[in-house]
């Protein structure tokens, strides 16, 4: 590992893990930590815990802000190991100068979607640094969660299961990189930033038994489906064009040299289900966004490893982002 | 309130209150937020739950670092709710360049605390944000305490109360202070920096029954003191002289202009407990620190006010402090 801390460290990619695991689960080593869920499970299977802070630039983008990322985030992290999100904390680190106005229109983002998840704040801490010690502000949220379905685990997919991806891939990433370098884009384009709870609670109340879910934020489905193959020792086999890309997104990645596949998303997840629940999991995902498929299959070829099947039958690794992808993308 | 954030927003003091209940209670609304305590109590009383950012500069100062505080900051909050500090999780953002070495030294500090508390992180999220967006590392934790003593509140104390303080005051403040100015002070000065649990888990342990425990931190013990007169709506009259304050603090507070009692502390708490129970709190609290003392009581002379009677037999109102105290003290 380098001396120092570089952009790439938090790409959600592979420099990402390995400052994780040789820093922070290194010097922390214990059980939970080792599971590396999206949220710890905790109290003997009960509630979920999960944290996350946020640094987006810019603030305010289309479809949300940093309040409703800061909410949707936390939660879609407790939604994703089966739990109803219940009790957040809110801690803010503002930099001097910056606008009341602003701060209220970011707080009342946070609250209406503190709504949407039947959430609420119910500790806080409010941190004002001076200029230059801070760009803008920073929000960390973190959330108890109570578990509805127990037993979801990325350390348990088997090649009983099949993936599922829950809508078109990358809208968040291509929104952010369009503002920040101010493309006009087609005003279609925008984060698909989205509290995932209420499509979680569908699944759970019609009876889906849920082998795994992993929302895929920084490092895209790419590193989400990678975590995924490592930690349950499996192949997963995705067949490239039942992944949607819009054309937006599309077209954003063409012009820069992007892979959608690797772009952040934060309202967007995959699901692994046994194959009996498959089709029935694709309908109720259906109803919240057409998009929603059945993408891919596991298998025992490559373990620990991703294929892609492409459209004109060859075959590839799918891959580990690595490099600087976006720094302050959530 | 003006419209843009000021560093006296982030004070500990009245602007900070301010701040927090003209946007984010008004906004969060609810009735766990309400009670102001140091940590929410949760799940029908069992758990306790808080929240802190820390944005300490220097990152390293006698007594302690930022990791080291950051495992005490949050422990600490849980620890005056009555709880036994039990999962944490660890939230950083680096700023691109940061070194390695010191990222592991701060880790390490943080493990050795989670050590005395019995806690452990559980989840964690790693931000690295360009050099400029962000001013060497800031770290949020935040914990889950199980409660060992039910009904602890600063909202329940009465004149059948007497208020104790558990060390001398302004450790951290002056040593904070004293190292971003390059003053040299005697070798003696060092920050206050600990973990409560273990003093509050004896208390526990003797049957002492709480009324009410805060940590002095931003604000020092005004800010504390004044925040029990007026959520308890009592008269909190303390006797100047019971206060101790070691001449390394009291010099720098001469030096320039500070008031010990307004200055940030990081392992010193106010106790209320029933006037019964006072000297068996007291005995208990001096076996951890000689100059831990009863040092006042609880009065109807002016509701939501603390009264100092000094040494010369005068009677002062202690004012909730106002103005830029010192960003970035923890």
């Amino acid at each position: 590992m380098t001396k120092t801390i570089t952009l790439a460290h938090g790409n959600g990619g592979q420099e990402n893990n390995e400052l994780i695991s040789k820093v922070f689960y290194k010097a922390f080593k214990n059980d939970i930590l080792d599971k590396s869920e999206d949220a710890a499970v905790i109290e003997g299977g009960t509630l979920a815990f999960s944290t996350d802070s946020f640094t987006v630039t810019p603030l305010f983008f289309a479809g949300a802000d940093i309040g409703k990322l800061a909410v949707c985030g936390t939660c879609n992290d407790l939604a994703m190991m089966g739990a109803k999100p219940k009790y957040l904390t809110c801690s803010v680190i503002i930099e001097e100068g910056f606008s009341v106005e602003k701060l209220e229109r970011i707080v009342s983002s946070m609250q209406k979607e503190l709504l949407i998840n039947g959430a609420q704040v119910v500790s806080g801490d409010t941190k004002v640094v001076p200029r230059g010690s801070v760009d803008g502000i920073f929000i960390n949220t973190t959330g108890i969660g109570e578990i509805l379905q127990r037993g979801i685990s990325s350390n348990s997919i088997s090649e009983d299961d099949v993936i599922l991806l829950s809508r078109d891939i990358g809208c968040h990433g291509a929104t952010i990189f369009a503002s920040r370098e101010g493309i006009e884009l087609s005003s279609a384009l925008k984060s698909d930033c989205t509290s995932l709870f209420p499509v979680v609670k569908s699944l759970i109340d019609e009876g889906v038994k849920i082998t795994a879910m992993r929302d895929a934020t920084r490092g895209g489905v790419s590193a989400a489906l990678n975590e995924w193959a490592r930690q349950s020792n499996i192949c997963i086999e995705i067949d490239e064009k039942k992944i949607v890309t819009s054309d937006e997104v599309m077209g954003l990645c063409e012009l820069l040299g992007f892979e959608a596949m690797s772009l952040a998303n934060e309202g967007t997840f995959l699901l692994a289900v046994n194959k009996e629940e498959s089709k029935r999991a694709e309908q109720i995902l259906k109803t919240f966004n057409k998009n929603a498929s059945i993408i891919g299959k596991v298998t025992d070829k490559h373990l620990k490893k991703v294929i892609i099947n492409s459209a004109w039958g060859t075959q590839r690794f799918l891959d580990v982002p690595t490099g600087e992808l976006l720094p302050r993308i959530c």
